[in-house]
């Protein structure tokens, strides 16, 4: 049987009574809990939660769910977010020359690794588009100079507007987001740095890597703010390296690093796994 | 603010309403809970909790708590335990002729990385003796030969009542334990086996790794049951080897793994972090 | 500029005086070493080397040199292999059901990740021919039921043949080679297991890992031999789970492991970096 | 047999003839080579071997080797470093406020995992004193502040004189060393830092990894150089934490790593088999 969950994500100032509070509404309503994940930060206080329960029985309609839940929110200053487990989300790829996480990443999906569509591809080489298109993926060339930017990126930005984008999937794009761009989907712009951030943020971290002599390299996924490199952290993983590895050995292994991180970003954005507060992010696995 | 917090394990056949019930039990007697983690099988059906709430508003006196679970717990087919954060658990070692784990974990005792005593070792070799009372501890020298291994057995199980002993941690103690002693502490003995379980049982597992030509070794921390190498797992390490490793090589390596797989699965069952069902374990970090 | 080493692998028992012969050889014949990596067993008492030089000014033109390392070897009782860095070895895949490996090999392949064509690809099953021949590799389709299985694989040994296949990989592939057709490629068929073998060997190996309860799940390729998961390990790698993942998150956790795993074995082999002894390998990396 | 082996750790500028000329140097002399291990960096052109071999039919006695090496040495430009096996490396450790890594080198070294001795402990905090001289290890207190920094120092290195020090290990000494201190033992001083460098340098790297939200934390060890955390980086490890893990959960979780690398570290210098190339090593393992 293929029914419907509800996924609700939320967060607010820790109190007594909030786990049952949100439990008890779901139970009082005959729904289901399938999952329920907490968290409390000690430094903070703020209390993270997310609610996967089955509405095979649940007792008020689907489109009136939020309604229902908007006083119970509001009661315990709760910003929270409702999404049903049947919604596919819609991604837009960014790409420039490398392209093996846009490879990985269309794999994936076709694969059924996760369930998400990706509409739209956008890259700013024109030599991508033909094999973009090869793979059945609507693609958009555009390309980018500093004298274009902004004029390219309003039309980038009425792109993703068209093909109702939920997110965006920077996999390794070249290019830098403008703070209007990234404004516009706030936690809703993952991008893969290939090094384990904070260290070698910037360009060429596999050559900062080689430089410096580090023993493992590593890659980070992690969602676009204004500040380059410097957004909430979503996945990182690491490898061994040692003298032996030349740059071009480096970035060999750091490809695998990068495919994965970043598909396992995707998929946890995806699945509404994802609470960020401040800098730093909650994922409930 | 030192304040105790009660923390109650719990499992029964998943249904409607658990989360609800159990988390009102805590907030309609005015607890706040400090951290709950729930999980259902799906192979089973069965529902497993872990909560912790703290007692300093609490309207149930700490020693009548259990009194007002039992009739909550049998509504739900509920097998459940309670405990309290001050409550030091008391554990028991048993060593042989590897001392490693035995240091390793009478140093984590004493800068404080778990929170249990150690009042008493046992050990089969009569030259550990000594240095075991330089270090403070209170030892035994039970020597086991397959004629007299019961009624030492006998004699070791009346030191354990004696100390009050929660748990066993056989350290690298190369003895087999029968069925009797075996049942007399379910689910309360820990062992650590040096290599990556079900791979390499038995004796000389790193022997055995070195024969097979694998390139990774691992150890395992697991209940004891009757069967050997066969109980539950609790926590699993690996480390990458070569062809260059000799068997000296791998032990070396090897004694890292089983020091901090062995310290985890203390710490984990010493902080009520494990339920067992059937031959597998639901460790809630 | 893009000039030619040679590779010359070769094993033989240890004895004073073979770092020194070998490595004479080539500067005496003006040769550069680039690489030397060696190893004793002390087990075995065996040596094993590999050696790369480049032949820009080597005073034995290329086809003659296995002709003057014939007398040495003899001397020290050598089995050694010679290779050329220009030198482009030819794959045939064998794929099923499951082609997440299949198409990360095919695509580490276009983008460069290691040297080897794959001039052929054999499904047993029809559904994947069409698939396979819109990625531009030839494909052929040979179905095998008990009773037509030595005959077919006749049909694919004279296809192994007729392409000049170097290596076989097992990407996946759902059936067992007869003792025949492993005999003819010895220790030239990789194949991938999703566990870390020895751990579940056969059949369901991750429904193996999830019943037991284990905590970290592998992947292993290895050379196929007439004993099934039983050959000389070329890679493993590992990665975590817990009690919350299901057979269907390990699987998914599972399939990343074995795309590295086997293209490491394959980029490996094709670099000529594996000396196979008994039922173990010596990699140099 | 416990014969003797001699090790020769060398650099150069690349060239011809190198591994054949050192290993001919050892044939000739009817020597055995134990182990041999190069490496050639390609962005530097530099040569770098590890070589180890048996004395026991070798035909220069052992304190005539050095100065047969010599002309060899100068001939290729060697940079060049020779020890003996039965030589036992004197270890100074440095001790602050935490003490898991001094009791870690401590019980190794008893152990028998790494050959060093250690017969000189020095703490700038008093408490220490009592508990080391337990150990049966002989301490110095001595304290450090602003103004008496070099007058202690230069009583520090009298006793590294006196007790006739090979190499200092800094374990978690939280005092940073003057330019001269630094310089009188050069590649001769490791350090742990509980950071993966070059990520969170400087002081709390646990308070700063968990500021930033980093999914893997680590350490790092490196010899000593007038820049504090930047000297060349011999070892590093990593681990994985969550949003779960508070400041104390990842300082627990750290303590293993430090002890690891930290001791991975002292046991690669004991046996020579570091070679440092400006800001990084080659480890021949």
């Amino acid at each position: 049987m293929n029914s419907v969950n509800a996924i609700l994500l939320l967060s607010c100032p820790d109190q007594k009574g909030l786990v049952a509070t949100v439990s008890n509404f779901v139970f009082q309503h005959n729904g289901n809990i399938i999952h329920a994940d907490q968290h409390t930060s000690q430094t903070t206080g703020l209390f993270f939660m997310r609610l996967e329960w089955n509405l095979d029985h649940f007792d008020i309609p689907r489109e009136e769910i939020g309604e229902v839940i908007k006083p119970l929110a509001e009661q315990f200053g709760m910003t929270w977010h409702l999404q049903f487990s049947d919604y596919v989300p819609r991604i837009a790829l960014f790409v420039s020359r490398h392209v093996h996480c846009f490879h990985d990443l269309i794999l994936r999906k076709r694969m059924g690794e996760f369930k998400a569509d990706i509409p739209l591809v956008i890259s700013n080489h024109p030599e991508l588009i033909p094999l973009i298109e090869h793979l059945g993926v609507h693609s958009e060339y555009i390309p980018i100079t500093p004298e274009t930017k902004l004029a390219q990126e309003d039309k980038e930005l009425a792109l993703l507007k068209e093909y109702r984008i939920d997110f965006v999937v920077l996999a390794r794009y070249m290019q830098i987001l403008s703070g209007k761009f990234v404004s516009a989907y706030p936690h809703r712009i993952i991008n893969i740095h290939h090094s384990f951030l904070p260290a070698f943020a910037g360009s060429k971290p596999y050559q900062q890597a080689y430089d410096r002599g580090v023993k493992i390299i590593g890659a980070t996924s992690h969602y676009v703010t204004e500040i380059l490199d410097d957004g909430p952290i979503i996945a990182q993983d690491v490898t061994k390296i040692s003298h032996r590895d030349s740059v071009e050995d480096i970035m060999l292994k750091g490809k695998d690093l990068e495919r994965i991180v970043l598909a396992r970003a995707v998929r946890l954005h995806a699945e509404n796994r994802i609470l960020v507060h401040g800098s730093k992010t909650v994922i409930f696995e």
